[in-house]
């Protein structure tokens, strides 16, 4: 299952738009953001997301064990939070068991899932369970923000901000499908993300958008922008750290489309104005007055084509 | 695929309860009820569930239009906030396609899932797409109640209500698995349940539990049973009503078995004093000291055995 699997055809998100829009009640009463962002706002700062982990989709048993699948599939719902510079409140968890799952297996996941819920302070409380044709984990989690951040705040004349790493889970995943053997960093990247939920939060009172990478930083960052209505400028030489241009040797591939494609780092892409810039965050390009995603590299700007998306949120 | 494929097998229930275990933190600040009733509850009255429905399990394309299936999915959710007496805030919806889904498909599920939505005052503030092998769609509501109803309040003594209609949506379900004709009450009861937000509540300040009937009668009469920790008593007589019974000789079927067997009309099942009984609400039944299900038919009484459950709210 390549990675790239997981993004939808042309056709379905077209079709995704014209589901949103038929969901879509922007003026409903106690609704202070609806789809479109990483999570949805409710009053009293209640951020709120569901996300979704399908084998054969999103993972494989043979790349990771059962308790980081339950892992990951908390850690990518909270996410969501960090993004919005949200606490998390609770959890539930819905699985789809296929028939014949052994009972260890069944704990596994669950140790996982209360693994990732408990470094995150987040109690799971409730959920569901049904039978189905393969596994899968869908998780809602509920949490609150004084002060939400949101896609549609970058402005021009703004910093690009990158918190975490890009590409590393990637690559990771390459060396798992290829043959299971790579550079422990990379592989425990894709087997074991961490939300970054304290740099989300220390972000809100500095960042004016945040949105979390986990589709590839081209496609959020082409969410950020068309929220934003701006042009989003990534600086290609600023995007590759030394350790994934060394993994992308390995793998012969380019470090920049790592960076560019890579999404299940989970990092953190904010905007802001240079002198709010946490130390913790990286400068990796600009936003300007116009539209699209830019990539500029040895003195050239390239468009980035826009990317598939799969969130409703 | 028969209506008792959707429950699991005893193996898997016990792996269930591990995983509940697993993920239980019943000492977690600002939670007031985990696992282990139709929804969780939070500070604030906030009450908060998880429903999943998948293709082959829980549906069939055959026997029901994508718009009802996408109604089914948010009615099956409100019905956990309907059992404690909530009103919703809003939805998220997270749904799974297949390959080769076509545009109108999406659309009419999200025409559906927007009807049920509208009915309930409630509107669906983001979710998620992905793809997997079949359609599911997982539905995450969240309401408020200022004193949510809960399964664990039955006390001897107290009544046995139920507010709606039991069997007919099984036996409709029957009736599309056979011929995909019958009577169109019966269809309808399968096709388009209502999530029953009303009477929920109304059985606030007068019912002493309640429980929605979403895996059988006797199934969930057991969940109430074991939480309250007392005994149920079931009036045979009293779960029949003409309507079934004529449904049930269409099918050559005994008419109780279809009332205890059936869930998906999302009755209510209530306890409380005899003075307190709203007019919606029907006696079927007592509380005893003891603990079990019983059914008294004919002047005597017979163990129910309990029934596999799929839910861990």
């Amino acid at each position: 299952v390549p990675a790239h699997h997981r993004r939808l055809t042309t056709s379905e998100l077209v079709a995704i738009e014209l589901l949103a829009r038929a969901l879509a009640q922007p003026r409903a009463k106690g609704v202070v953001l609806g789809i479109g962002d990483d999570a949805a706002v409710l009053e009293n700062g209640l951020v709120w997301t569901i996300d979704a982990a399908v084998e054969g989709v999103h993972f494989d048993r043979r790349w990771v064990t059962l308790e980081d699948i339950g892992a990951r599939a908390v850690e990518a719902a909270l996410s969501d939070l960090a993004a919005m510079g949200a606490t998390p409140i609770a959890a539930l968890s819905a699985l789809t068991l296929p028939r014949g799952i052994q009972r260890r297996e069944i704990v596994a996941l669950g140790k996982g899932e209360a693994r990732a819920a408990k470094r995150a302070h987040t109690p799971i409380v409730g959920g569901n369970i049904a039978r189905g044709p393969v596994l899968s984990l869908t998780t809602t989690v509920l949490g609150r923000a004084r002060r939400p951040l949101r896609r549609d705040g970058a402005r021009p004349g703004d910093e690009l901000w990158l918190v975490g790493k890009l590409g590393l889970a990637r690559a990771g995943l390459s060396f798992l499908q290829k043959s299971g053997k790579g550079p422990r960093q990379a592989l425990r990247a894709w087997q074991r993300p961490h939300a970054l939920l304290d740099e989300g939060r220390k972000l809100v009172g500095r960042a004016s958008a945040c949105i979390d990478v986990s589709d590839g930083l081209a496609g959020d960052a082409w969410h950020l922008a068309e929220r934003s209505r701006v042009r989003v400028v990534i600086e290609g030489d600023a995007i590759v750290d030394p350790m994934l241009r060394a993994v992308a040797r390995a793998l012969a591939r380019s470090p920049i489309e790592l960076a560019l494609q890579g999404g299940e780092d989970y990092a953190l892409l904010a905007t802001g104005p240079r002198q709010k810039r946490p130390r913790f965050a990286r400068k990796i390009g600009g936003i300007e007055a116009g539209r699209g995603v830019l990539l500029e590299l040895a003195g050239k700007r390239r468009v980035l084509p826009r990317q598939g998306f799969d969130h409703l949120t």
